[in-house]
């Protein structure tokens, strides 16, 4: 049963999505003006009509979340986050430094993961920045789990005995100190590049401290159309967007694999 | 600080990794006889000797648990568990029906991801896949969260009002209707399959329900080498593991993207 | 030196490119008019200005010629028409069959490589891509090596002992058979298409009949960026073109391999 | 007809392949001794019997050639070979520079395509690689079409106004005005690399001189697989081999694309 305050997806029959706080009348973008509290006691997977076109409400996944983000930044897409949150072990409780917040895709994916009791403490330099990801952020519900730093990784990491340092900055090898600092023992590092030279730079850097298990990854993916000539491949696919390299923080320098 | 009880990653100088319970003496296949309860309140990140040989000692993270299962069937690869687990959006609490339990590697992900409230009901029709399933769930320490079920998910699905539905058996198109009834309204559906010719059938039959979001996708990762002479992708890569299907249950057939 | 009537490619200083025949005045698209003639007596690799625009001259190689040409039908990309005539080993002096002309990309790649004995028999039922091939081949100046055939492989291939058949036709199984009888003995055949429906109808009737090396390849490239920040994948790829299937014809159907 | 002193390939019902010259009894390895002068007459597509195994005589085409040969080194595999002859333009006649012959199988697929009145003269410094190569390209028959020379073209370049320079070295950027000097106008330059510090380096370096087109790719193939169970791509494939930088020698350095 919907409630009050729910953060719900209104999806149209093209697959077009739109996150909605329940609360009262609004201005949707892209779908009018609607009393969002006549949603309150609907149900999941149920179709509601608003200004004569119909909309599937369902709950909001993290997939979702993302989809429905406002960019300004280029965001670290779903291929990508699910690598980072599987690699880095992100889970329900953890607490988590994200270096670089952009638009706030990879927030979201983190706040998502780290609810109820964890939480994503995310430094941004650039102000622009910083307000669209908290408008994004308020917009998926996930305001409670998020505290967007004004600072560069860079210079300093306020948090210490973090499960998870993650970068997507442009020279993350300048802050590999810093997050060793930050991170508990056993704790996860990542970064995430577009370039090969920033790969070398931030490995060469890791290798430079007592992190283990230092690898990096380059994830493509792409879609199977299921048409009436039969299956291919789509088309359309993003020939390149980060390579991400993984570390683990251990007390010993004398191990290196 | 870890307890007895506890399960824990000790890993080598070459990363070579071994999961073991904090008990009483044992028998380490690869390390030798060890009083596992000398790691008693030892701290991760440490590093111990046994017999003469370094180990760090870590906190099992989800990689750590999938890189140490006995293996028997063709397991579900890092790569495409963490993308069933985030576009079906698996977490914390949800119960989750899993059909074709094989070695359990899927299933120790998933156990992982929905601790501690959640649960995961695995069908398995196979004995010997559920058995050595159950082994590697039990060295992951999940045991807790699982409960492998003798069955066919193509004859019968028993719970109801699931989170998600996921599969790995070779005719997946034959549970769609199973899964269908199995999921709550908006819970995830998603089906692994080596082939097109499969990929095919399970779209065609999803597209006769009410599911919407139905996508197909294959991701590749490749690992980047940095070496002396310079940054290179690895010259090994799996070629190929298997298409992922997804789709999402609403209550109206009238849906369709 | 530049002659009269020779084929000349224009590329201005952002990589355009233009395929002009040394003739007299004419009206050149996105070069204005121009006497071409003015260009008899220079050399490949000099610069000429035209309206006050500056333009190399080059002579045209495989890859100009590809890329000069008008399309209406999608076209078989440089990628795949690389990997065509490789496997086919087309070579000067070869007499080949192609089914489905289309825009003509890959005829000019055969007749290209063929020159200047051999020849390019190109069959195409329709009326409008068989006048845009023809416009096409002739721009590329290689009218003497392709004879242009109404008509559908599927039905008819009236040549025989040619070195290699392609096709790019919607349902090259039901063409094998007349393949078969085209070629000579050890002559190569090939199949372009989009999906693994038609990968499998075309294996499986190749499997019936006396041919061997069967095996089907997809091609992805990606291009590699080399800027100020670093070095990267280009962000853009074609996610997909075509399969290509491959077999020899030998005498006798006891082999299969 | 089969004549003496033909190169002929003997392919047994796996596939295996076997270049030999017909000549008179030989000792040939994995098949036997055996009297090559009886082919005398045969025709291609045939089936013959060698001590009770049949195989198939075939023309040999540019992949059984290297598909046959004996490797040193690391080999350029056909997918790279096929795009650098395509991308080089590579064709009967063609006078052409190669750097780094290696175990000779880019100089095989060079030479097969410059026949009757073309020739590649590849550099090699090593001894041990030369000999290996050289009776590689024997056994292919292409021996009139090669010549290689003891040498490295970072040092010296001997010839003029050549079709095309390809490098397979460690150190291409130090050949670049060699190459630039030994090219025709026009002239293609191939550099086949495995790490992305050395595409930067070359790349910086030709865009130093005249050179247009400058462009690097990378090629990736799968094969697809049609079995009882449907179609997939194969397991295994080649993550990486090498990168390819292209450019083309102008006049005039003011033109950059």
């Amino acid at each position: 049963m919907i409630s009050k305050n729910d953060i719900v997806a209104l999806i149209d029959k093209k697959g077009k999505k739109n996150l909605i706080r329940v609360e009262d009348i609004k201005k949707i973008k892209g779908i009018g003006v609607y009393n969002t509290s006549s949603l309150i006691g609907k149900g999941y997977g149920e179709i509601i009509e608003i200004m004569g076109k119909e909309y599937t409400i369902l709950q909001p996944s993290i997939i979702d979340k993302i989809d429905t983000i406002e960019r300004k930044a280029q965001i670290i897409t779903p291929k990508d986050s699910a690598v980072i949150a599987f690699y880095c072990d992100v889970k329900s409780g953890d607490k988590i430094v994200e270096g670089g917040t952009g638009s706030g895709a990879l927030t979201i994916v983190l706040a998502h993961l780290v609810q109820p009791d964890g939480k994503v403490f995310s430094y941004e330099k650039r102000r622009d920045f910083a307000e669209i990801a908290q408008k994004n952020i308020q917009k998926a519900g996930l305001e409670r789990y998020v505290e967007i730093k004004s600072g560069d990784v860079t210079s300093k990491i306020d948090e210490r005995n973090v499960d998870a340092v993650i970068f997507d900055i442009p020279n993350p090898w300048a802050s590999i100190k810093n997050a060793y600092d930050a991170l508990k023992p056993g704790g996860h590092f990542a970064s995430y590049s577009p370039t090969t030279n920033q790969v070398e730079n931030t490995v060469k850097e890791l290798r430079e401290h007592p992190f283990v298990g230092i690898k990096t990854l380059e994830t493509l993916q792409r879609e199977m159309i299921v048409g009436k000539g039969g299956v291919r491949p789509d088309f359309d696919m993003l020939g390149h967007t980060g390579y991400i390299t993984f570390g683990r923080k251990i007390l010993n320098s004398s191990f290196k694999y």
